[in-house]
């Protein structure tokens, strides 16, 4: 207690006691009959609890609140090895799973909503090679990892992992940046602008592989290069059309709803736009996040101009209290899943060591992409390193997807994932300090790991 | 069209077809596969997207939005009726039916922060008898309806019926009080006094019959008086030691949490502490919106002054998107619940008139408790009229529960108990503005049907 004592100030006072005895709580006894939202109460406080403390702690040590969530859910899901139960519906319980899915609808959403259509057709040349370059060599490497540590699992298996190690989630590179005073410099605009362009390429992997997953499945597709192409090439159909179908749409629809009388007409009609490409992704075999995103990009501020006070700024500060609700749920289930004991095996920690070593070697090769010489490159590798939630979500639906009867991302491939997103996020930011804080182009860190 | 191109403006825009066409997605085929949130995001889009346009009428006819919403379920819920399919999920989705619980822990929640312990205890000896004779003698008109139309149920279901009867839903009044300058009066100050009391009184009555009926259930209690005056002992006792407890723990609890980092540590330890209490409410047997309640009674402002900035008035604003978001689902819901062919027979249409006669003839009784001559009492009878929400609340839980073998709230009683609570809201505006708006006092309504 001494060590959190000192963390959160002074004296470690009765509050916080209380505040951590909440998470004692698992063994009461669910008594609460036929009201199914009983049980799933007490999960979403323990989730609660466990996400703000362990995120907490997280920030007061330079880290990401999200990786302290991350963490907390690795903690509730094992504590089963320390004979604690009661807390195991936070990995399995079908309630707790719905919040998660729609959690990270709404938080695909709001990442979408910080990109404009208009911003990814601006970005640089730098920043496009860079991306590019970005998704293809982790790509390449995650799924020769996947071919040479699982050998007996289908190619679908290899090119998942692969695909889990394309998307940079540039949150933390983009704090460190500016808490270093330079996030407005051009290596800052060559990841933020490279990282939008990873998301979308990311998105259209992971459509393409889950599809053909999908259509495999019904039996309906049989396996070979064409019939993949096709699938890609319906990934990015869905994609384009439902960003071209969207931008003639949404003015006309946002200025009809902007007519409506009532409360919260603008984050429901929002919300309802972002359910429905979701749904519709869903319908066309993507996973439901690919629509979120989209549904994100095509909102622009312009739209709600007709909303007078309440525009876009608004509509991103109104879904703050949803998704500080709704994505904890999500992170520490996806922690929960985690199988400690799957590390007992050499084997696995072999695949989550060479996972994270392919993820910040693959990334290094952007820095190719530079063609600006007065750009520090190995900055720009480095800051592209961390993989974080699209990372995870990606590990979630493989995770949720099974071909020819077995998972196509098993309890080993999962943990090693997770392992993977936690060390790529811890090592950004002291190496982008030591690279950035400097004027000077400092030598590459050797091989990356 | 024409009237509803009238309403929304000067012409029926693209934008308007648009958002109406939406609701006609109905047919899509569930195609999502594996993905358990894929019909659900269906479901919360037209849910969404029906609450907010029938919100938007009751609003532009001068009634409240929840009112639209609740029709915008009727009319859901019986497109079958006309042919149209695949919307029954709306009534009967398990994901549907866990946001619409979780969604009514969180407004009930909402509804006790508006109060405080401290305002309960209080209220003036006239709001206080306004209460207790407005509780008193709709349940027992209530009861007496149910024990004379439908003779076939146990006590339960009369008692439930009239426990819908009880709980009065301030709302509406307060806005036409503040519509005609009469917020401040006293009249305004005995309804809204009272109507806090009212919540109370309601939901020990609720707590009481739901209690008796899950102990019946499991064998456990033979029925007769003293049983249920051992569980309506429990039930006050839940209530008193959770204030209790909450308003000592609660000081420490926040003033520990204010001292953590990272985004939404208030609205997050909030949702924990509300879910914990709706949970511990639920295990202990009773519904978890009595703990959610109380939870909202137990926060005061004076709990966040640690957090600077991010006072009460912070929590009510962070919490309006959410409540934004699963209120509706929960109106919607209530709403998809009503069959209309169940008024087909004359028998639930008298159900339905009796009803409303025994809700608004019970609460002209209020105005007996009215001690000061120089208040308007009649009025405040009539303020005291709505029931909404928490009415609707209370039949759904009747709904939810089973006695000897059947629905204690069956579909005919629900759907006579929805008429009411939309009839009672209907009347009560112009009821209250003829009152009112005019200084002298108006002679009473005769028998107030």
């Amino acid at each position: 207690m001494t060590g959190r004592g000192r963390l959160l100030g002074k004296r470690p006072s009765a509050g916080i006691l209380l505040l951590a005895a909440v998470l004692l709580f698992p063994s009461i006894a669910f008594a609460g009959g036929e009201d199914p939202s009983v049980p799933l109460l007490l999960y979403l406080v323990v989730i609660l609890v466990a996400a703000k403390l362990m995120g907490h702690l997280a920030v007061v040590l330079g880290q990401p609140a999200v990786l302290g969530e991350l963490l907390a859910g690795v903690l509730l899901g094992n504590l089963h090895l320390a004979g604690v139960h009661g807390l195991e519906g936070i990995a399995t319980d079908p309630g707790v799973d719905l919040f998660a899915r729609i959690g990270v609808v709404v938080l695909l959403f709001e990442v979408g909503l910080e990109s404009t259509i208009r911003d990814i057709l601006r970005v640089g040349l730098s920043s496009f090679l860079v991306a590019v370059l970005g998704v293809i060599a982790p790509f390449a490497l995650g799924w020769l990892v996947g071919a040479w540590l699982v050998p007996g699992h289908s190619w679908q298996t290899h090119a998942f992992l692969g695909a889990t190690l394309c998307a940079t989630s540039v949150g933390i590179t983009a704090r460190v940046l500016q808490d270093i005073g330079k996030s407005r410099g051009k290596e800052a605009r060559i990841i933020l602008g490279a990282a939008v362009v990873d998301d979308v390429l990311g998105l259209i992997i992971l459509a393409s592989i889950s599809g053909s997953i999908v259509a495999a499945g019904e039996g309906g597709a049989p396996s070979g290069i064409w019939p993949q192409v096709g699938i890609t090439l319906k990934a990015v159909g869905f994609l384009a059309g439902s960003l071209l179908v969207g931008t003639w749409i949404t003015p006309r629809l946002f200025s009809g709803a902007a007519r409506l009388r009532g409360a919260g007409v603008l984050i429901g009609v929002s919300l309802a736009f972002c359910f429905l490409l979701a749904h519709l992704a869903g319908v066309a075999g993507l996973a439901p996040i690919v629509g979120a995103f989209a549904a994100g990009l095509i909102l622009e501020p312009v739209h709600f101009r007709k909303f007078g006070e309440r525009n876009i700024r608004h509509l991103e500060e109104g879904l703050r209290p949803l998704v500080e609700l709704l994505a904890p749920v999500f992170f520490v289930q996806m922690g929960a899943k985690v199988e400690l004991t799957a590390f007992a095996s050499t084997g696995a920690l072999w695949l989550a060591l060479l996972l994270t070593v392919a993820a910040i070697a693959g990334k290094q090769v952007c820095s190719l992409g530079v063609l600006d010489r007065t750009v520090n490159r190995w900055a720009v590798g480095v800051g592209m390193i961390p993989r974080g939630e699209v990372g995870l979500i990606f590990a979630s639906i493989g995770a949720s997807l099974v071909f020819e009867g077995e998972r196509v991302i098993g309890a080993t491939t999962y943990s090693a994932v997770v392992i993977m997103v936690v060390v790529t996020t811890l090592v950004t930011p002291p190496l982008l300090k030591a690279m950035l804080a400097d004027p000077k182009p400092v030598p590459p860190p050797d091989g990356g790991a």
